[in-house]
């Protein structure tokens, strides 16, 4: 019961904007603007008190006087206004309101919290499933709704509840950037009707969402139903989370930003672990962690072979595995044996980290990264691959770059297609300014990076996060298998 | 003396480039290009066996050929042919030699370690100083040397040893991109004759140089000899270490890299820590530390004033500093009060970290971040400032986002100008394909970077990175006071 409710949400056959704008700079033409770009397949009403026309479609004064049914409204006006707006909507039948508005319970005003004593009231009041306030709302690919203008148009396997609107803008640009396609992202804000445990309950079951993110600010459920609920999702499909608000001063934060009372840093970590949740600290763990999650099989060992170009780099990055708990397993002699038969040249010097800085000398030598690494995957001493990519080459020039770069990421692709144990790259990337985004070398290395994206291989900014991000991978498959 | 002798690495008067080449995919060709692009002031004579011109200079077929002295030779010729360019040398006066030329002892055969030793003798026989092998040489942007095509023209106050190539490229070309300028980068290799001792005890005691930076792979130098010169130069100015081989797979790497014997993670970092260096792990990390030591006045204490864009990132920023051992102040009332008198109808709601999704909805308040920040900077109770910048925003459209972020980068130049307290950014990068390289709303956080550099404010790439850091800077004048 309480899951169909929600699914007006995220498959409505029709959407009012109320408060819909013709200024390009408000939130009431944003969203309008994303239903008609996104392509919403249902029917589309703006409501706008002045204007018979906003953005080419026919405008309402009121939700009244929209023609048709309206499942789904999207709430743009002061957060004063709701509670009017939702008797509108209860006469038109609505299902579901999103509010978008800010200044309630969050501003810790008496005057805030009344008025949401109120919204919350006449929700019950009329069986209307409330949004916010103070969030942006959804973004599900599949059914054509958005509240940013340049999410992918294609949908995925993540589904994230994200209490904080700005960390959900985030956590889909920096997704999208790191391959990940999204089922749903739901931004909750103030929780005032739909909270963290029904969403995570509802994701938990939702078939197209593989895994699940949550950044959560503050619990509205109690903690024990919470950590159930955890628990049970957990089973089902990995869940990560980010616990906005763990700290003394974070706590502070978090009441005034989404009105949520926060608890402790360790306390939360240990009892979302215990839960079977995957416990981080910021967005950008939440999205590496998705990569891990989302596109690699599943890793079973900590055996690690890896390489790629520079010899100070690859030394560094077999350090930092090590460090963190990995085991870079040194060349069976037999993989060196099989590079002399094959008339490599560096036979001698093959090792784990495979270095392509030695191979310099010898252009058209049996060994390249690729294929080095290529026959560490097939063999038993190693339980997932890694290359090393970066964009501090000495390329000489444009066309050599490209040349050995695209060799290169051709064996990667084939490596990733191809090979029997998960593979992927440590793709180090670099703060841009204006001038070097027209610089040739930084747009090759972009290029290239869309190209393996475009190819499905999965990359980590770091070794770090990297290891980070393997390590709950393997730690989640233990839990579940034990707990199966 | 000794230092004497390796001022010609460093400001030659004019320089021979034995092997430069007319093809633009080899490093004889890079390095005559370099010289002649970077606008070197002296002397340069292109040696080329076949060609009459390279690059429109005249060339000679042998050194012995060269009309005048020839200072600093710089050998993109095979190992092998090094010991008669050593004698050709020898009769022409040269004071210096770069040895380009790779496969020496790295390659872990008899032969590489007898042409070193070869080589070496002459060296020292007669009298040369010999920079390699296995190196790219010197970036000296004072003296228009470089071994990267996209350098710095201007030069600054961070000096470098780097024993591998592709790590000086990497360390150069990210410490530029954070706002770093060098006085010296030297790419070491081999280190046969110049070593990591001679040239850490070179930048100690040289002017332009404020701050050294190392990756060692392997000491050349005996370890409580090369711990003494780090004390020393610790006193005289903050040396950040990198070393390269910490763990078991590391040390297999650098033997085969840079024919160099590691030792082992724990007992390295003790060792530099205690002689007053600062031990980081990765390329990354020496720029990081750099951007603090550098850019930044002395921090003496943990108390943050923080804010910027995005309340869930503000609250996850705030955790991450107290997770990091750093203190949140409370805002202090006196502040809340000044902003109540200016007519501010947030006032009540102002906080750190200082949020600025809450002013969305009150244009023109005299509540701003910046304006919040600069009040806390002028109060005791804080002893230094960070803002968060991020591309995450919801923009609308490229004239709202620019006039809002503009006006936010107006407030932290002011902020960076004025500020009593060190103030810095946490300005988080994304990693962007090739569509996103021609973005408005990339390429507009690219021209705010650009412009936020120019102005010489100082930014890491998260919480994390920025209080590491800061931690170690408080650690180094803290020691540094206690050791005057």
């Amino acid at each position: 019961m309480q899951r169909e409710s929600l699914e007006f949400l995220f498959h409505p056959e029709s959407v009012a904007v109320v408060g819909a704008s013709a200024d390009p700079n408000s939130y009431g033409y944003d969203y309008l603007k994303h239903l008609i770009d996104y392509g919403f397949p249902g029917k589309v009403y703006p409501i706008n008190i002045r204007r018979a026309e906003v953005l080419g479609l026919k405008a309402y004064t009121t939700l009244d006087e929209v023609p048709g049914r309206v499942d789904y409204v999207i709430g743009c006006i002061a957060l004063t206004q709701v509670p009017a707006l939702l008797e509108a909507c209860a006469r038109k039948g609505t299902k579901a309101v999103h509010i978008f508005s800010a200044l309630g319970s969050e501003t810790g005003l008496p005057e805030g919290r009344a008025l949401e004593g109120e919204i919350l009231k006449k929700a019950r009041e009329y069986g209307l499933r409330l949004l916010g306030p103070n969030c942006l709302g959804i973004y599900c690919p599949g059914a054509k709704l958005s509240f940013g203008f340049d999410f992918p148009n294609e949908a995925g396997g993540i589904g994230a509840l994200v209490q904080s609107g700005g960390s959900a803008i985030d956590l889909v640009q920096y997704g999208a950037l790191s391959g990940l396609r999204f089922s749903k992202v739901i931004s909750y804000g103030n929780a005032l009707d739909i909270n963290e445990g029904e969403l995570l309950e509802y994701l938990a079951a939702d078939p197209p969402t593989r895994v699940i993110l949550a950044f959560i600010e503050g619990l509205r459920v109690d903690g024990r139903e919470f950590l159930e609920l955890l628990r049970r999702a957990a089973r089902a499909k990995p869940v990560i989370i980010c616990k906005g608000g763990r700290s003394r001063a974070g706590a502070r934060c978090t009441l005034s930003h989404t009105a949520s009372l926060a608890g402790s840093s360790g306390i939360w970590d240990t009892a979302i672990r215990q839960a079977g949740g995957i416990p981080v600290r910021d967005i950008d763990d939440l999205v590496e962690m998705a990569v891990a999650f989302s596109l690699l099989a599943p890793i079973r060992g900590r055996r690690i072979g890896t390489g790629g170009a520079g010899g100070g780099r690859n030394t560094v990055s077999v350090d930092e595995w090590e460090e963190n708990g990995f085991e870079v397993t040194a060349l069976p002699e037999v993989i060196r044996e099989d590079f002399r038969k094959r008339g490599s040249r560096l036979w001698y010097c093959l090792g784990n980290p495979a270095d392509r800085s030695i191979a310099t000398a010898f252009p058209g030598d049996a060994f390249t990264v690729p294929a080095l690494l290529m026959e560490m995957a097939k063999s038993d001493s190693y339980d997932f691959i890694c290359a090393n990519m970066a964009g501090d080459e000495h390329p000489h020039s444009l066309e050599n770059y490209r040349r050995v770069m695209e060799e290169h990421v051709d064996g990667y692709i084939k490596l990733y297609k191809e090979s029997p144990k998960p593979f992927f790259l440590i793709f180090n990337s670099r703060p841009l300014g204006i001038k070097e985004m027209d610089g040739w070398r930084w747009r090759e290395i972009a290029r290239l990076r869309t190209r393996l994206l475009g190819a499905g291989v999965p990359f980590f900014p770091s070794v770090d996060k990297a290891a980070k991000a393997i390590n709950e991978l393997i730690a989640y498959y233990r839990w579940r298998d034990e707990a199966d």
